[in-house]
């Protein structure tokens, strides 16, 4: 089982992402600082696992305060809270999670340094377990989609690295493998960044789940050649019509695994469903620099100063997606209904 | 204009395609043993172009001994034709050049080393000169299929650097810029081997046609977001029913220009049609290892001797091409009626 982090009562333990898949190594702090430097730096990364690593930056902001009167205490929770916002804007995890810790400042009013503390302790540490918990209960109904023996094509990193448990649409395959159903993984290497590669592929050795790498052009010859069974994605943002922000390449394997005749499944915890988005129209998509296509090489891979179209994301029509799963079950067209229900409280 | 390779009466000078996009630098030699070489470290490649370089090889090989008694000039030809036949065994061109030098020497067994030297030099020029030819042919016709402003989406690498002249699929797209048509490119980068991103890229800027690099995984998303009118790839071979071999990719292209409303073409010269070949299941596709998956990266980015399914090649149905384009004109369905008319002597 791996631990992308772990609250150790006073500091915060962390594996550096960055150094995989050559070297496993984590780091020990109790420093907000180095925490908030490890999430710019991407050492942390992940949209569930940043929610995660911001409340118990939070603690580690305010823990030596907690027998100081509670000005200076509330003073170093509100640095601590704008420290750590300002590490990736665009992370609404992350701001989630921080929202969820001013909370419990708000609702406590008359509380004094050291119960407020106790009562953030708490809130930091519910907010990764329902977050490992969620997983959990993706990877349930994820699972049962999975036939004993699914060839079973990914793409990014959707497990343990990117969350606080076992992963969302890697869930659902480590859950099956869990149960006996000795699934076998293609996983996209996922340009520019090779989470695929990276991430994904040393999640899966060190889960002992079979598996192979691919390039991303390679995805609709090996459903032909290699039989895939079916296709399991995460989510970004997901609209109220199925509509589905993910990582760049989700979309042409979308209409690869459509092209086949496979399942393509998006798995994703409820918060990834945007009741205000009636399509996915409005999701604003990110453009990336020529610095993600092209650094990273032993040997310039194109001529200087060439000009990139380089989105980080694109959106999937919820009209090619088999079935959406969230931890409330496996919601299925129409989507205007049953995303409404998975949202129902 | 680009000359990947030249024969100066006596020396071949080659573009050392291993140093591009960071250096354009040519080698010259007299040296048979320095043009092998280059050969088998991919310093020359591109079909065509191989079969180019062999037939100049040829001519290195036996130089020397156009004085000498035909005995030793026969000698050198016979060691020279087998030193390049062993440099990139599976290379179809390479053997049909040196097929046509063996048949030179054997349509005129009376001649002496000095009149069979000249006859060699000739068919050697008229190889390379009939390269040249029907790229113009090539990108004649497929220029007649790109409008004014088209924005082109291509794959891996089919221009001046694979051939002997402006190339095949790109030399419709140069010929299109050079009638004012003012094209506009993206290229897949073409994981593994990422000849879009090194190649095609350096010769679109050398020709100064405006191009935006893409991952392979952007490809759909570009058709739907940038408005691409069209795709244009090359062929390694062409099965009868219009089935098409092409570098892996291919067929993943095919099937979002499908899902798009948007022509998919096919260029490459009739010698790539294979009329042994009723459909493409035919096709052996080679399988390369995780070296080129995971080779020629500043850090490693994926876990040690990580499993790869690393097709070389993809084979994309005929139902999903519009049209092929031979220096013979535009073939369109049924392709065993057209492909059969373009191979008639």
């Amino acid at each position: 089982m791996i631990r992308s982090i772990e609250w150790r009562s006073g500091t915060v333990r962390f594996l550096d992402q960055t150094l995989l898949p050559s070297r496993e190594e984590y780091v020990e702090t109790a420093d907000i600082e180095v925490l908030a430097e490890a999430v710019e730096r991407l050492k942390v990364r992940g949209a569930p696992l940043l929610g995660i690593t911001a409340a118990y930056g939070v603690l580690l902001g305010v823990r030596s305060l907690r027998e100081a009167p509670l000005e200076g205490f509330l003073e170093a929770f509100t640095l601590s809270v704008d420290r750590l916002s300002r590490t990736r804007p665009t992370a609404r995890n992350l701001f989630g999670a921080l929202e969820r810790m001013r909370g419990v400042v708000r609702l406590n009013p008359r509380c004094g340094s050291g119960a407020l503390y106790t009562l953030l302790e708490q809130e930091a540490l519910a907010v990764h377990d329902e977050d490992r918990r969620l997983c959990d209960s993706i990877g349930f109904y994820g699972a049962q989609l999975i036939e004993e023996g699914a060839r079973i094509l990914t793409h990014c990193n959707t497990g343990a690295l990117a969350t606080g448990g076992i992963g969302t649409a890697l869930g659902a395959v480590v859950t099956a493998h869990a149960a006996g159903k000795r699934p076998f993984v293609y996983a996209d290497e996922t340009r520019p960044l090779f989470q695929g590669a990276r991430l994904t592929m040393w999640e899966l050795r060190k889960a002992g789940i079979p598996a192979a790498l691919i390039t991303d052009g390679s995805a609709a010859w090996a459903m032909l050649r290699k039989g895939i069974d079916l296709v399991i994605v995460g989510a970004d943002r997901i609209a109220m019509n199925g509509d589905t922000a993910n990582k760049i390449g989700t979309y042409q394997l979308a209409i690869a695994a459509r092209a086949h005749g496979i399942p393509f499944y998006v798995a994703a915890p409820r918060t990834t469903i945007d009741e205000t988005l009636p399509d996915g129209s409005g999701i604003p998509i990110e453009e990336r620099t020529a610095v993600d296509l092209l650094g990273g090489f032993a040997a310039p891979i194109a001529p200087d100063g060439a000009e990139v179209f380089a989105p980080a994301f694109d959106v999937t029509p919820g009209a090619l997606i088999t079935a959406v799963i969230t931890e409330r079950g496996i919601h299925r067209q129409p989507y205007e209904r049953s995303l409404r229900e998975a949202l129902a409280p």
